[in-house]
Order: C-alpha cells, then structure tokens, then sequence
C-alpha cells in the first residue's frame, strides 16, 4: 500500500522559532496546507484559504525529509509540524523516519483534531482559539488531544490575546488545564494577506498589547503564566519563510 | 548572632523576566549591589559602580522579604535575584525564608565566586563575560559554581555575543559544558548611562546583531543553542525598574 501523502504550503528554516515554548529554537518548518478553522484574524491564511491550494503539494514522507535533510545539513534539529491544522495531515511516518534520524518534532495545533500519533511527538502546542477569532472551541475534541497525547510529549498550551474577552477565555483554558504550562501571547491585528507578505506590522499596536498583556498578568498575579511576543514578527514583520 | 545583612540596590516587579530560560514569566527583581567585575558595557552599573554605594542599603531577610511580599500581594511567584554578582552577598537564609513560602528561585552570576547554597536555587543562571566585556574568565571558578550546585537547580548557560570573538568564546563555553543548555543574547551597545535611565537604545543596531546571531548558528548548525534578546529592553528601552 502506497503510503498517503501529505499536503504541504512551505518548508523552510533553519530559523528560531518565534513563539511559546521553544522560542528562540533553531526549527525548520513544515508547514501543511488547509485548516478546519477560519480564525479572524489568520497570518497564515496562504496554507489554510482553499484559494491557494493550488500552491500546496501532496508529498511523500521521502519527499519532505530530502528536503528537510538538506535545509538541516544532515544535522538533526527540531521540527516544527505546523499549519494551517497540521493535525489534519497523516503526520506519523514522518515523525517515526524523522526520529530515527534524531531530529525532533513539535507540532502546534488548535486541538479540534485528535491523532494517536501525537503521543510520538516531543513537543506538542495546543492552541485553542479565543472569541476575537470568531471560532468556537468544542472542549470534549481539545480533551481527546491531550488523551492521545498521554503526557508522553512535554505538552503545553499557548493562547493569543487580542483583548479582554480573550484574557478570560484564556483564564478559563488554563484553569481547566492547570496542569499545562501556559503562553500567552499578544495578537497581530495587521496579518499578512495571503497574496502578499509586505503588509507593514502595526509594531506600535502589538508591543502596546504585550504591555498591557503584562499588566494584566502581574496585577492578576497569574505568576505562573508566561509572556512572550512572537519574536519572528519582531525581527522580519510579515516576511515569509523566515 | 544578628542574620548577616544583604546589600541591595533595588527591588522592582513584579515584571516579566526578559531574558533567557525564564524569559516572559512574572517576577520579582532583587538586584544586589557590588561587583567583583566592570564589563565594558555593564548595562547595570548602578548596582555596580561603588560611586553609587550611597543608594545601595544594607537589608536584613525580614525587609527584604517584607518587600518582595508586598510586590507580590503574597501570592508566590519566581524571584530573580541579580546584580551586580548577587554571589558576593549572603542569600542563602533568604532562599530558604522564600522557600518556606512557596516562592521559587532563579539567580544570575557571571561564575567567578560559588556559594554552597547555589544548590538550593531553583535555577541557576550562569554568565560567563565574553572577551568584548574586558574581563577574562577563570574557569576553575566557574567550575566551582558548577560543582557546588551539583545539578540540583536548572543550571544554564547565558552567554551575551556582541561580535565575532565572543561568539567564538560563547562555543567554547558551550563545548566545555556539553549537558548545559545554552541561551544566546545579542548585546546592546547603548546600555543606561548609570545616572540616568533615559538613554536611547540603539534598537535597529540589536535586532541587527539579532539577526547576525540567528544566522551564525543556523550556519553553524548550532541547533541546540537559543537566541533570545532581551525583551524588557524591547518593550521599555533602558527604563529602570520594569
């Protein structure tokens, strides 16, 4: 049996990974096209939007890991599966050939689709989505995550805030989870568009919302909750593949 | 026998700690004052230079504390004790007073004095000064810190690269110590003036080096160091205190 392939909008690194828990990582990036979501406010709307399925490719495992391998020099780094909903994707083999190499995987996902092979992930980000994305989170689906996933992967859970219908809503996330290391980080409200990458970041905005993130938190005294912006945007605004 | 009193320069938060292996987790700062180093570019020479001993203050556990608490409203949080080399001061009743509590905590050392009670930190952040600094390191200090921590806390790596020799230096210390994680940071060059705290940062010139850093070790394949700046510095510049 041919094994299935796996749709792909981009790979590319090494770069640091911007956001969460490994933040500042050497990762390449496999990025997978299509989402079961459609947040508001995307900034990656080129691997979810089915307009741009024309630029996604099926590939095989083989496929990937040539490239993946030669991005990497041959040298085993970290991996980030993300999307798009990565989990949508037969990520599996992928990770078991990547394993074998030495590399490692992260995957970061809204937690709407389960898959038993989350729990041969090293890293796994879940990533519920807040009111401002105008999604609505089925938290029995979220669970079915973190079942799979056994405890096996260091699992955390990383929230956007754009406002204060976020912040509660993330509250409530990490109090059902209080066993979950938790990343906040401040929205982007000037995304790239999917045709484009040169949308200018309203910096001013978003460093103004990790202040205000910050003081939230430390009024809140929510001490064990983490802040972090996404590190990427800071350096290279919209610009893609880095 | 009175409790041996502890010099302070301040106590500000909490705050998110901006740098490193904590970074984005609320904290408390107790910056200690003296150094037995002068890096060229101290961005913290108020706690350092002894022209400004006059507003350092001898603080027995129970101010300190009382302090700390009060920053805290109680709830327990991580504290980061700093300098100036908070080595030279004698903090272990007040790690363990903390302890007590509930509280966690981190401290930041460049490694040239070791203290029996580095084994009773939750994490210990060791900072050797790289050659841009003008200081030179002895490694059988630093090794001494190593040994009397005897792996209890999270002990890491943070080495500041401002140029080509200290990223050469920054390996070296990385090879030497092969089980210790390794964060990087690109260094500022515009630290605050000690008098005053309204000094511009050259923010283009650091994200510059950022970007110069992030490509060093992605070149390198350096994969499992991390480059991170300092995110207090990219939010409020020089300004003390936050």
């Amino acid at each position: 049996m041919e094994p299935p392939s796996i749709r792909v909008s981009e790979i590319f690194g090494p770069t640091i990974q911007g956001e969460g828990v490994l933040i500042g990582l050497p990762t390449v990036f496999v990025r997978t096209g299509g989402c079961d979501y459609r947040c508001s406010w995307c900034d990656s709307l080129h691997a979810v939007d089915n307009r741009f399925r024309g630029d996604w490719q099926a590939m095989s495992v083989e496929q990937i890991w040539e490239q993946v391998s030669a991005l990497s020099g041959g040298e085993p780094l970290t991996v980030s599966l993300s999307g798009g909903n990565p989990a949508i994707q037969p990520l599996g083999e992928l990770i078991e050939f990547g394993h074998r190499e030495g590399y490692r995987f992260a995957l970061e996902t809204q937690g709407s689709v389960a898959r038993d092979w989350f729990s041969t992930l090293d890293t796994l980000v879940l990533s519920p989505k807040p009111p401002s994305s105008q999604m609505s989170t089925d938290w029995a689906r979220f669970e079915a995550c973190l079942a799979v996933a056994q405890g096996r992967p260091l699992t955390v859970l990383k929230l956007v805030v754009f406002d204060d219908e976020d912040y509660a809503y993330a509250k409530d996330a990490a109090a059902r989870y209080p066993h979950l290391p938790v990343y906040l980080q401040p929205g982007n409200h000037t995304p790239p568009s999917p045709d484009r990458d040169d949308v200018i970041v309203d910096m001013t905005g978003v460093m103004r919302r990790m202040k205000w993130l910050i003081e939230k938190v430390t009024q809140d005294r929510w001490f064990d909750a983490r802040v972090l912006p996404q590190l990427h945007m800071l350096l290279w605004g919209n610009t893609r593949g880095v």
